[in-house]
């Protein structure tokens, strides 16, 4: 991963977050020419390393990579920590430049709408002016959509994934429900615990709740139904159904590798998504849109329904707007991103073969 | 609310609860001729209190009163609160006859077979050795099949609403989150925090997970929607959405009300409710079945899917038994069995006209 320092950065709230620094990756070789930039922008606890190479596997590297749908052989891809995350640009556990100690508690509130400022100062900074496509799933596809209304003239291709215009009310409330689960670890402190672990235990018991959101009723039964692990005694209240097994452990394992008040800070960005503030409403937002949009929905997707997306491909057509948009069937609900690399590539082939 | 001693509990596990008593409501009269008892099994966090009199509303006020489907001039009408439960028979917070403290930690795992036996059990202690019916809906509903399957000659009608045969894996997971939530507050202390509040902020993010599972994606848009709280303020971080205010009032509501050790107890049962174990299988114990069934499942249930209960009445039917089954229309998800009582009303009321 490399980083960089891009400088203050004004909030939309007006705050400023002084000498922020943006982590990320690139694959591939910029060519101005060609116009062979792509952004990828990534989900809630998503990383920077979208492609794979000899270190590590990429989260989707099914669909960018050398030979892939998105073609590094082709295309300069660059993904980014978002602003506020844990893994290389500032967030909560950064240290604040004016004493030298970690932001917690005095990390600003920010939006979906700094975090995609944040990446085009970080464009600025490495020289690249214009882009060939941004494209993202679940709070990725947040980003997207604020690329495609912020910076209309940027990007000839715009695809979000799984995603949303505007949050909705059953999804603000998991989050909801996820956040008062940290928050009520005493460990949490308030937001000032570092350096010690933090809300270990509300942190993974957010994370189970969110696990179940991302995939479906259909899937657990199959997957999982109603088989027990093994246990070493005869008590019927030890027991433990796989499951259960298996959120404990995917709880677990994000404790371990992040933090829990950027995971707050990305849940209320998610929260206040909207592209229609401070642009008129969401009409007047789609309005701006110049790129060819290329929406992609799940159609067991339980947070981010297609019936959102659809009305979204509906009404920008309605304004003139190229727009097409899929429908893609999987059993794995909003984790359908970043599994169904055989069906999401075969849509998106077609838009990067030039 | 009466509260009648029924003796030692054996329990399914083997284990036994010593002067086990249980709280009840009854409404109407006794009719042993007229065959007139009926048995109304309550809900996760129900009470006995089914039909509403001078002192306080009912639950089920409006299927169950004077006049009402359920006509308590015509049907003796009786609710108990589950073992395990907090609202008056014997529970974790209950004194444990041998040493006079509170169960806490000690109190057993618990089934819903065992609920529905202490419920036998109540009804010989009264003298009560026939019903006319048994009606229940959620964990409600569960005791219905219970009751059918462990008593089938018992009762001559037998209505599980908005329920399941056995807990799906994904019941099971968010139960799950819920038990973690609780399990993960110090104040829980292992179970053994009388005479303490106890975990009262694990228990609030537990009813919390739980409220959103009750009810609909478009029922909390339609009602909810991106709609802010009043705030005094204009710091964007301290915005809160109408929603989240209105899930922290219902966890906060339930603290007030329920003891958290209950609430982890009828979990645990919820997850092991299978009527097919020790019975050979699901088709095997409802052949036992002698009762006509009227099954109500509602379309827009996430907890308990209509398809299941279609599937249960489907084999029913095959297995040649007297089963009904109504698909209930309702924006309200689970919690319509609790919420439509005019088409609840009009499915039950012929069943109860004799």
């Amino acid at each position: 991963m490399k980083r960089v320092a891009i400088g203050d950065v004004v909030l939309e709230s007006g705050e400023c977050i002084r000498q922020v620094e943006v982590g990320y990756q690139a694959y591939g070789t910029y060519d101005r020419e060609a116009n062979n930039a792509v952004v990828v922008c990534h989900a809630l606890t998503g990383d920077v390393y979208v492609a794979g190479d000899e270190q590590r596997a990429g989260w989707w590297e099914g669909l960018i990579g050398p030979g892939m749908p998105i073609d590094t052989n082709k295309y300069y891809v660059i993904c980014s920590n978002v602003l506020g995350g844990c893994y290389g640009t500032t967030g909560p556990a950064s240290l604040c430049p004016e004493d030298g100690k970690p932001y917690g508690s005095r990390f600003p509130f920010i939006t979906i709408r700094d975090m995609v400022r944040v990446q085009r100062r970080l464009l600025e900074v490495l020289g690249v002016e214009q882009l060939y496509a941004v494209i993202g799933g679940s709070v990725g596809g947040m980003q997207v959509y604020e690329w495609m209304t912020e910076y209309p003239e940027m990007m000839q291709l715009a695809l979000p994934i799984a995603t949303c215009s505007r949050f909705s009310a059953i999804a603000i409330a998991y989050n909801d429900a996820a956040r008062q689960a940290i928050q009520s670890d005493p460990e949490w402190q308030g937001g000032d615990y570092y350096p010690a672990a933090g809300p270990r235990r509300g942190l993974s018991v957010a994370r189970m709740i969110g696990m179940i959101t991302y995939r479906t009723a259909e899937l657990f039964e199959e997957r999982f139904g109603r088989s027990l692990q093994a246990t070493n005694d005869s008590d019927p209240s030890q027991t433990m159904f796989q499951i259960e097994s298996y959120l404990r452990y995917q709880g677990e394992k994000l404790v371990d590798r992040f933090d829990a008040n950027s995971y707050l800070t990305l849940l209320k960005a998610m929260d206040t998504h909207d592209i229609g503030v401070n642009r008129g409403g969401i009409e007047q937002a789609l309005s701006r849109v110049r790129a060819k949009v290329v929406s992609i929905a799940i159609d067991s997707d339980l947070l981010y329904p297609d019936s959102h997306q659809r009305d979204m491909a509906d009404l920008m057509e309605r304004l003139g707007k190229k727009i097409d948009f899929y429908l893609m069937e999987s059993k794995y609900g909003h984790d359908g991103f970043l599994v169904e690399f055989q069906k999401m590539g075969r849509i998106i082939k077609p838009y990067f073969d030039r």
